[in-house]
């Protein structure tokens, strides 16, 4: 019984790295429809949104119902409940990669993002594509060190967000309000992302340690 | 026995209830601190947000505990998972709410909000309290009715965002860069506030009724 238990508490880790794989591809397309113009794939994210909800509805099921069946209590019931909110912020993070895609597809054929921040955004992506991975392995291995790493790849982001908001407000600036607004939210959006990448972070650090990250 | 756990499980709605106010009272704060560029105000609001935190903690440890402790299966392991996601809910609109206090504060002693939008916000700030007053409600009573009805309010929000993006779209606009980057994501911040009430009241819709909200 306990043999079937642990597979099945395997099977839901399985899933949630399942999810954060989807969400990579999902934030790396659509970083590359928003520099590029690249309508077909803006449109792909946006479409392949739903395998990630579905995915997440599914696994939901799957643990509520372990919960029921199992009754499990102690480090099994946080594993499983830790579970639930993992999904929740991966469920998350693959809707923000769908608004940078809906952002994509808003400004096409022209692209949102100006020649003098192209290089940010890419950097943004570029970083948040590896937090994703790096949470991927940490669902994964329980790897409580490189959790801790998660929080200083946030600084990156935020840096990145400052150099965003700091170009809008150079007098230079001569793409005018509505780029303005584009690349406000942009940012926010990557920043929101790897909020919840550090999120799952924490959350595996205190599974794994019992003790609070520091921030 | 029965008794006992459905005594807990009251408890646990009643303190969702108690946050739901001191959101509600944070969101009212902050709009006022905003509109008024009152600091002392948005101070408040930026310290007391840590008490709606330590809330959300300690109620989910009671939940995970009443979970651990009663083994409870079908609608009641539902409605305890589903108190999780309304207090993370909360808590979030907490954040929103100390966010929009911390523009206040930036912006100190101006305004963050520019005359020709301060009716706009006032309004956002309204109807957003208005949900959250409803959805405080709809968890005491588990009231379906009153659920259906903040998808309605959310279009209001939605409405009122749209009116801020044209405002700042207007060729008559003349605050510059930097008040449009706020009032972007102060428009931002109300609207996720909104979603967040959103998802709570399909929550609780689906933990009455077994079934899905139309949207």
């Amino acid at each position: 019984m306990r043999e079937q238990f642990q597979k099945e508490l395997d099977g839901v880790s399985t899933t949630l790295v399942q999810m954060a794989g989807l969400v990579r591809v999902a934030m790396d397309n659509a970083t590359t429809a928003l520099l590029t113009a690249d309508l077909t794939l803006a449109e792909k994210v946006i479409a392949d949104d739903t395998i990630i909800d579905e995915i997440q509805h599914e696994l939901d099921a799957r643990t509520i119902n372990l919960i029921a069946r199992q009754s499990p209590v102690a480090s099994d019931l946080r594993t499983l409940i830790t579970s639930l909110r993992m999904s929740a912020d991966l469920e998350r993070m693959g809707d923000l990669a769908h608004h940078i895609a809906k952002s994509a597809r808003m400004r096409y054929p022209a692209t949102a993002v100006p020649p003098e921040l192209s290089l940010t955004i890419e950097e943004m992506g570029r970083v948040c594509s590896k937090i994703i991975e790096k949470v991927s392995t940490i669902i994964e291995k329980r790897d409580a060190d490189r959790a801790l790493e998660v929080e200083k790849d946030d600084d990156e982001i935020d840096a990145l967000h400052r150099k965003i908001i700091q170009t809008l407000l150079d007098p230079t600036w001569k793409h005018g309000i509505e780029t303005a607004i584009d690349m406000t939210l942009l940012g926010r959006y990557y920043e929101r992302c790897a909020d919840h990448a550090v999120s799952i972070a924490r959350r595996v650090y205190f599974l794994v340690t019992g003790s609070y990250t520091k921030n």
